[in-house]
């Protein structure tokens, strides 16, 4: 296949990836890393829930973390390694999130770590920690250093179900793309995987991501780019409106395609970041859509606000309000719920300007009932993904989000969470 | 019973009114006041559903209204009234909110004041119109005027629980209280009752109150001890965070108790201030506990922050959290939900000087587990009410707010809300 950068790179990388794109369900390690997922025991259920990644080069690295106050022990690690730039390795369990443990947590943290580097024979400051499930638990820290040993001997190449597998809590679906496109002839992977159910909100949610790719790439674009990729993706989402001690997403790119190193201006650099603006958006959608107890992904435009903020101000205040999602989740369009979470949003509005409708389908004009009958809006509220496009007619701002229904199940999950994922009852 | 104003107004209070409050089923009309409620047929299922309430005298009136953008026509409408201060009526229906209805719901509005002006020989101007129910539909005007002449016909003095039935939507329980005292040498009541069980947060809620008293008033008086009742009551409580299009608190005082004149500085004030608080509150706390699904009142107090306005933010993040309130209600204290929400909130904390009590039991100290058993913390959320403790310990701003659990029962409700009120289904 030709390619010609930059503009046809783009063009180039489409051709390749829709195919590739589609068999979501792959987590194909690009060159030079390896992986692999296990179960150390930490879940009580015996699923799998330690994961290694290694790359056989230093990676640059690049990561979006929590901006909650109470950020959990390897979050705080995390961010040193990022600052630093280069890893080698991500250690990472689910069933205990090794937040709210003091000085404890950041001592498992760091053992976690030691014991991964020597493990892999690499230095303790290139390896990354990730931690996801209960709060203010000790880590189970002699299942946690077998698991690592055992992780280490059963890394491997090629498809990486396994790693993927390990890092899930609540999920019921696998988030996960592999994506291929040719930069300056070099094949390049792009490869993903998240986790995330619940605790999602804006700016980062209990998710945990991990994008790995052979590209070779600056460590100051990684980071420019991951940036943007996020802004657009993962703190565009909602489920529930909270938002974890854990989120992080990172990105290591260890230059295995060997290409000429990518960064702004340089050919090649259009089409990784669209690629990686893909890949993460494809996520995103994936961790909304899989909302504890969700049953469908629901797509907020609001567009004709005073500025972006606002859009963003009202598209959030409606993706969040607990009565409109829960509308969502039954069959009847009450967009008086709608009509509601946006007048109380800190976004300007005109009561006697709004716009709203389902789809295509308008169900408000100039803030009053349109004649859509109730059966037409209702048919497209029932579809996966249906979208809800509001419109402010003040101004220019747009923004999206994307989010998902409310059901009871999303309740029954989170009552019984403790009970579900660890077997006991507190009395 | 011996009172001398004005400390011993309070003890006067106090001693007389605990029996009182205790018979919280009763509305006991002041003096002057006669009410009514009757079935109008607005709600399919035939309950009752317009409440009509008259001063045989002109009443001093105040009033606290939603701060959503987005306000019902009856809202606007009843801005007006209170704005010029005298009121003798006010007509209430529930089943239709006639929020979202444009120039047509603002024409209902006021000819349901016209026509309960008609039949009560009063002035237009001084009737108040508050409607609750469905967002976006059509008034059902023949249905209302009938129901209007028919209620002012059924006007009664006396107790008044049908004018009290009359104004719910979902609500399980009776939100109601009378209080009397005596200022001055006089015998004053005071009565209130309230409808809100969802749509319900901060600055009002789907909720609407009436409060009568026969004492009299100074008009600019009555605002100032209205706004500071609601400010530690209404403006408190939060069931699901969704701020309501018709929030409405009005206090009427009409002066048939013949006292002299109350405003502050005059004997009686305080004891007239500390009965309304006292009755707001009793009543906010009904709305919180009668949250849809609701199992449970949560108390949810924070202090120890830099100031009171931040200690608000916390409090509200937390009493917010839909995983903090699932959590609530099932049996595990899964406190680290509580970290996550003061974390992400838009309060100042310290992570590692955070302590979190399950009433007097301490689950959290300097950030991190106590050896607090999970069962007995488990024995203080499972009781009805229960306190939330959050020390900050880094400044000396303290709030509290007031609100519930967050059941099954909660997404049943309003998944199928409209089918449950309306009987129909849009498929």
């Amino acid at each position: 296949m030709n390619e010609t950068p930059d503009a046809s790179g783009i063009r180039g990388f489409v051709l390749l990836t829709t195919p590739t794109m589609k068999t979501s369900d792959t987590v194909e390690l690009p060159l030079g890393f390896r992986a692999a997922g296990i179960a150390a025991g930490i879940k009580r259920s015996g699923k799998k829930d330690l994961a290694l990644i290694a790359s056989d080069l230093p990676a640059t690295v690049a990561g979006v973390f929590t901006t909650n106050q109470v950020k959990a022990a390897p979050v705080k690690l995390g961010q040193q390694v990022v600052a630093r730039g280069i890893a080698r390795s991500i250690v990472i369990n689910s069933g205990n999130a090794n937040a709210c443990t003091g000085a404890r947590g950041m001592r498992d943290a760091k053992r976690m770590a030691a014991l991964t580097a020597r493990a892999l024979g690499v230095r303790v400051e290139e390896v990354l920690v990730c931690s996801t499930g209960v709060i203010g638990k000790p880590m189970p820290m002699p299942l946690i250093a077998a698991g690592i040993n055992r992780a280490a001997s059963a890394l491997h190449d090629g498809v990486a179900l396994d790693a993927a597998e390990a890092i899930m809590t609540t999920d019921t679906r696998p988030k996960r793309a592999t994506l291929k496109l040719k930069i300056g002839g070099k094949l390049v992977t792009l490869t993903a995987f998240a986790k995330g159910a619940g605790m999602i909100q804006p700016n980062m949610a209990t998710m945990l991501c991990f994008i790995l790719t052979d590209a070779r790439v600056e460590r100051s674009a990684l980071k420019t780019a991951l940036r943007a990729a996020a802004s657009q993706s993962f703190n565009r989402i909602t489920v529930d409106g909270d938002m974890s001690t854990n989120d992080t997403a990172l990105l290591l790119a260890n230059g295995a395609a060997g290409n000429a190193t990518l960064k702004p201006g340089r050919p090649g650099w259009s089409s990784f970041t669209t690629a990686l603006n893909e890949v993460t958006l494809l996520l995103a959608k994936k961790i909304a859509r899989d909302g504890e107890g969700a049953t469908k992904l629901v797509i907020v435009n609001v567009s004709g606000a005073r500025n972006n903020e606002e859009a963003d101000l009202a598209a959030r205040c409606v993706a969040n309000s607990l009565l409109v999602k829960t509308c969502w989740n039954g069959d009847y369009p009450n967009w008086g719920r709608i009509m509601d979470a946006i007048g109380y949003s800190k976004a300007r509005i005109a009561e006697d300007r709004v716009e709203i409708s389902y789809g295509k389908l308008v169900a408000v004009r100039n803030g009053v009932a349109t004649n859509a009958s109730i059966a037409r809006l209702s048919a497209v509220q029932r579809k996966d993904p249906f979208e809800i496009n509001i419109r402010l007619n003040i101004g220019s701002g747009n923004a999206t989000i994307y989010t998902c229904d409310i059901s009871e199940e999303y309740v029954r999950v989170n009552v019984d969470y403790v009970k579900l994922t660890t077997g006991k009852s507190p009395t």
